[in-house]
């Protein structure tokens, strides 16, 4: 029996763009049951004395990065553009996608609003954008930005973000099987592996 | 035509042991000829303001490393076993692997010592160790140490870490082919699809 496969993913993320992109697919492949986990990696990120992304705080692995997505999207033959702003505050649309995941548009969206921050440079922080983003999938954005902006759904998300620290997640994406968690895009085919022997090789 | 795979390597590096492992039978498969360059990461790191490993500094990343090189160890058919110490000094390994790349036995000696540190939990640092290991190949140890311990081969490593950092090089093992470069052995499949290409997909 396949484990379920829980996907940790934060909409700053570049990588994260590469697996939410291409997760669904592989996973029906394997028929491995796949479970959304939008979180935040800026409190994770601060606690470890970092006040922002490591592509910035280090300029060769930034340099690298940006040029390994390039390459990486044009393998996967995935739209991308550098964004002009970088990270860009997910904040709002990861509150939105627990909203949108409950609604049944939660993968949609999620892709859609890494295409709007890596291939439109759109900025995923501008109510306006996620309104728009929102009325793509005809659901109604008022109502679901004031889902998204209710005590229940901040608390959620503060929930999550908890739980990913507690797993041991320190980045994204990062993929998790039971207790055994994979990180970043390049341990995709890994952690579907674990997850469709039913947890373990 | 392919182009010459360059494969940057740390002997202090967990990573590196699995790239240095398996890199030859899959570069000899895809007929891609292969360039061995030893460097330090050391100054590297500390440059960045690290002043240990980063599986060192950050908890979680470390506690996820150590979980993953179990798990990829036993994939790989590599033996694995937790070093008392982490991270070992590199330094004499790297000089003594430089002349052993010119003398003939540098991928052998390289592998060994990656096994000494990561699979007999020995210390590379240590010149009885070291000795032995160039012994296991059938050189004189004393020669082989006093040729490292040479001028020329200390400025040689000196020189090949100051390649890495002009190269963009931030971590190991790092995989160059051309002006691109592929970090961490996950993207060893990569590397060799770029180097088997000529330069490029």
């Amino acid at each position: 029996m396949p484990q379920p496969l829980e996907l940790w993913y934060e909409f700053a993320s570049t990588y994260s763009y590469l697996t939410v992109s291409r997760i669904e697919a592989v996973a029906a492949a394997a028929k491995v049951p796949l479970v959304w986990k939008p979180f935040l990696l800026g409190p994770i990120f601060e606690a470890q004395g970092w006040n922002d992304s490591p592509f910035n705080l280090y300029e060769a692995k930034g340099r690298y990065m940006w040029r390994d997505m390039e390459r990486l999207c044009e393998g996967y033959g995935l739209a991308f553009q550098r964004p002009s702003a970088f990270p860009r505050n997910g904040l709002l649309a990861a509150r939105v996608a627990l909203v949108a995941h409950e609604r049944g548009f939660g993968p949609g969206f999620s892709r859609a609003v890494y295409h709007a921050n890596f291939a439109e440079d759109l900025d995923i922080g501008d109510t306006r954008v996620i309104a728009g983003l929102i009325e793509s999938f005809e659901f109604e954005a008022g109502e679901i930005l004031e889902a998204a902006d209710h005590a229940d759904t901040k608390a959620r998300l503060r929930a999550q973000t908890d739980e990913a620290v507690a797993a041991g997640i320190f980045g994204a994406p990062t993929l998790r099987v039971g207790d055994e968690i994979f990180w970043g895009n390049d341990r995709l085919g890994d952690a579907i592996a674990w997850s469709a022997l039913g947890g373990g090789r």
